[in-house]
């Protein structure tokens, strides 16, 4: 191998199947290129979530508001938790609209790549995410690696 | 390094700098993953020409076709060069839709990655390919490297 060709890789997650798929393919592939892994999950908040679902947000209560938080928190642990311990890893919760903050992340943490699932949670759990990766393949400046 | 996590790897190229810039991409990444690396050209007929374009492909003579033809040809042979020795490189040249052609392309020969550039030609060179990569994204079976 002549030189590693990422040194950094993104994952966000949102705890669908499809996320976890993205992150497992970063996983063999950071242990290919001695990349390091960061994981990312985007809390959503009310304005957001009004933006995404045309949802009154006024229904929404700082419970569930918490609960998207805790439900974020265990999520970063669980993808953490998957990471071979040779492979160095951070975890970052940010909060905002995810097709803003990812690509964003990524050029600020100067990371190489991201790789993302193709679709994120289905239409409830939407609420979370939703499926973002077009536009991130769109607004990223690094390379986008979209997993199916 | 557990196993090498591809061992086929697709770059559909047009000519245009971003398609080389994939190209370039796809060869370093190739080498960190021991991968064998094939080239494609997708030459488009009148009748796709004009699906794309909405121009009447009567005025577009079989000379302007020949042309087109041996434009993919120079542009793969130029695209092989650039592969060093130690990377296994198919070329192959193929007619239809890009946006149909490659996806299936990838899926009958069993590449694990398709890597493609954010943009293809530019509006008068479009004629050959155009941009494809968010229908390849969205109709490919295997993962799919959008390289900017």
């Amino acid at each position: 191998m002549t030189q590693p060709i990422y040194k950094k890789i993104l994952v966000p997650v949102d705890g669908s199947k499809n996320s976890f798929k993205a992150l497992q393919h970063a996983i063999t592939l950071a242990d290919n290129c001695q990349a390091e892994i960061g994981i990312l999950f985007v809390l959503v908040l009310a304005k957001q979530l009004y933006a995404y679902t045309q949802i009154n947000t006024s229904y929404i209560s700082d419970t569930v508001l918490d609960e998207i938080e805790e439900f974020g928190k265990k999520t970063l642990e669980e993808a953490r938790e998957l990471v071979p311990i040779h492979i160095p890893v951070k975890i970052f919760l940010e909060v905002g609209s995810p097709v803003e903050i990812i690509p964003d992340f990524a050029a600020e943490n100067n990371y190489d790549l991201i790789v993302i699932g193709s679709r994120g949670l289905g239409t409830i759990k939407g609420l979370i995410m939703g499926s973002v990766s077009a536009y991130v393949v769109t607004n990223a400046e690094c390379p986008v690696l979209v997993v199916k």
